[in-house]
């Protein structure tokens, strides 16, 4: 009865071809075989916090589970969390968003797949950044849309403008998916940016989703939400990185009244609910004792991103954009080398030191950068550093 | 700024206006309504075990949490889960099944949407059942897919047969998605049967995949996975059902080798990784102690269908196909009525019954069915039945 293997990959979709596997891979099982013979490797290619979750948050969870009665929530999550998020977005913001807009996903990934289906034609396309986080495209090429790239440089900050929205916009475009603080960049958008991307983008008749899933990790200056301007927006937000619980897989998304009622179909069919665990976890990660850990936590973060950006400056990387948000620094690595992926490789192999080489962001001018994570203690950055130094003969 | 709300529904994709919501939402939350002023009902509407995870289960996530780190896992899941999950198919089944063709996922919901996002394209045809579980249809919907229902009805156990696949079968046909047991019949496809559906889909060049959620919820008699019969077919599985651990979200997906790559790069994308507590859960749901607990739960299903059987067809109710597995009986209710939903609102008002009209299941002859879930326990049950014998006057 086993048919051979190789017929069958002609019925794999289109969709799964074409989506392209992270080249970071790679490196990190590079890194693994490294670490198994015993090397030595400092991971800045890791984007998740280092820290535990939180342990009112843990303690919450445990302390919930002890019943053992974990049941499926409602589809759009228990109405208690959707409120504290409701709740959350007034105190820290000061905006009135009414709980019924809140929907409980499975981490922003969970967010940006229902705000995706609940958008996305075949053949409409959606503008995204490049660089910008790479499953992005993904997501739209997974509903039949098709992501056209604004490619964003130094010169704003690798932040889009209304201008390139004006002109990227075609009888196609139906909205477009942006972030701040940005993956890869750390940069922010500014409150009239936030304003004039909304107003680009919703006169013309589309939506603006903006993933906000590095609020909170700040380092000086803004952190506006673009639903100050815009109720017409869609927001997509993690408890992953500012709150440190990655691997509970919970996050949430804001819709506009209009798209509650299918964005609830589609979570209810194609999820059923978020996990009850983890919304239990997270009904204490606005608790005042777990923010004070999780601001404790940012403090820690700036340190590192001063300490490592002032570093890579003295050893002659250029950092074109401030990075002001999030655990990341895009630097030019155009001093040492024209091959950022094969940089990555040298740095691996010789410093011990595992990075992102820009070809997992984008298309546009890849081979120029790398992607550090400051995800890692200051002792390990610093031995980092050192290697770095070492390596580069400064 | 805020724009007015109803141009903005246009946005909305036709994926997401075409899916059809739960008709039983709409009865639950009229039965939540009574219950909050103060009516006690029966529920018989729930697709999920009143049982509390196993405590093996819940001291494995309560023992993982105790240190706080949660963090991503890789997107197929933890290796050591993989593997248990492969010992459970040779232990079980003695199918000899090699851990990378086991994918971690967050429910059976991320496995169908996992196995249908890496093999529908626009425009195929999928054969589903009618009745079957509602999301199937609309997961391939949402690839841009089209479900194309077969139709099954007593004279088979509401299964399909090799010639009904044959007849339906058409140009752009790319695979079946079949479940046993089913939901809502309850029904079990036999060895003999599951060979010549496989036989019938994969001679025509396409894919089986089969949902085997309630499998280890049988009474008596067949339990066979696909997997003896095919190496091709894809497994749909979850720690849902038969180990009561609904609200975890997690599940696994079985595929050929030729697609682990292609669902690995979608899995990456889509969801990064599934929960991780859920993960360190579910390593004990294999354990002898956690088997136990779960083998008494059966029975004490065994015991619910049996007497939930009885009563029905004592009270003149129709049950054409022995439900021989999951925790469902498919009852035709033609001797009280002609309209199942009416009927359904009838039990909810009259007797304080809440349970599911047919048309949650399909378009065949939703009128003529109901779906009673014995998810309660044999107490409750005798109360719905005496209920339900006082409304009918018998
Ligand atoms: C920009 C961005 N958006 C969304 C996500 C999704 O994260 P999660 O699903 O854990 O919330 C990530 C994760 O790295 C990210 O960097
Ligand atoms: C037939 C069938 N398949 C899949 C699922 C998905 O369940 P889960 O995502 O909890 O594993 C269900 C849930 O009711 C079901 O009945």
């Amino acid at each position: 009865m086993t048919a051979p293997t190789a017929p069958y990959l002609s019925a794999v979709s289109r969709r799964a071809q074409e989506i392209a596997p992270f080249h970071v891979m790679e490196l990190m099982a590079r890194a693994a075989a490294l670490e198994a013979t015993g090397h030595d490797i400092v991971h800045m290619e890791v984007g998740e916090p280092d820290f535990p979750t939180p342990a009112p948050v843990v303690e919450a969870a445990r302390d919930f589970l002890a019943s053992g009665h974990v049941h499926y929530t409602s589809a759009l999550g228990l109405p208690r969390l959707r409120e504290a998020i409701a709740g959350f977005y007034q105190e820290h913001y000061g905006i009135a968003l009414p709980a019924s807009r809140v929907v409980v996903t499975a981490g922003g990934s969970g967010a940006l797949l229902l705000a995706l289906g609940a958008l996305v034609n075949p053949g409409d396309e959606w503008l995204v950044t490049d660089p910008g986080y790479p499953c992005n495209r993904h997501f739209i090429r997974t509903f039949e849309g098709q992501a056209k790239a604004i490619v964003v440089g130094p010169e704003n900050r690798f932040q889009p403008t209304p201008e390139q929205v004006a002109s990227h916009w075609t009888a196609h475009t139906r909205g477009a998916l942006f972030g701040s603080p940005s993956n890869p960049t750390g940069t922010v958008l500014r409150g009239h940016e936030l304003r004039g991307l909304t107003e680009a983008v919703e006169s013309r008749g589309g939506t603006l989703i903006l993933d906000e899933i590095y609020h909170g990790l700040t380092y000086g200056g803004c952190d506006e939400s673009v639903l100050t301007y815009s109720q017409q927006a869609c927001v997509v937000q993690s408890f992953s990185k500012y709150f440190n619980m990655t691997g509970w897989r919970l996050g949430w998304l804001i819709v506009p009244e209009a798209f509650i009622r299918p964005v609830e179909k589609l979570a209810q069919n194609l999820f059923i609910a978020p996990s009850t665990p983890a919304q239990h976890a997270a009904l204490a990660a606005f608790l005042p004792e777990t923010r004070a850990i999780l601001e404790a936590r940012r403090t820690e973060f700036r340190q590192r991103r001063d300490f490592l950006l002032g570093e890579l400056l003295r050893l002659g990387f250029t950092i074109p954009a401030q990075p002001e948000g999030a655990f990341y620094i895009y630097a030019d690595i155009s001093a040492f080398s024209g091959d950022s992926f094969a940089f990555a490789s040298r740095l691996l192999d010789e410093a011990g030191i595992a990075a992102t080489p820009g070809l997992d962001f984008g298309n546009a001018d890849p081979a120029r950068y790398m992607r550090f994570a400051y995800t890692t203690n200051l002792e390990r950055l610093a031995e980092g550093i050192a290697r770095l130094e070492k390596m580069l003969g400064r």
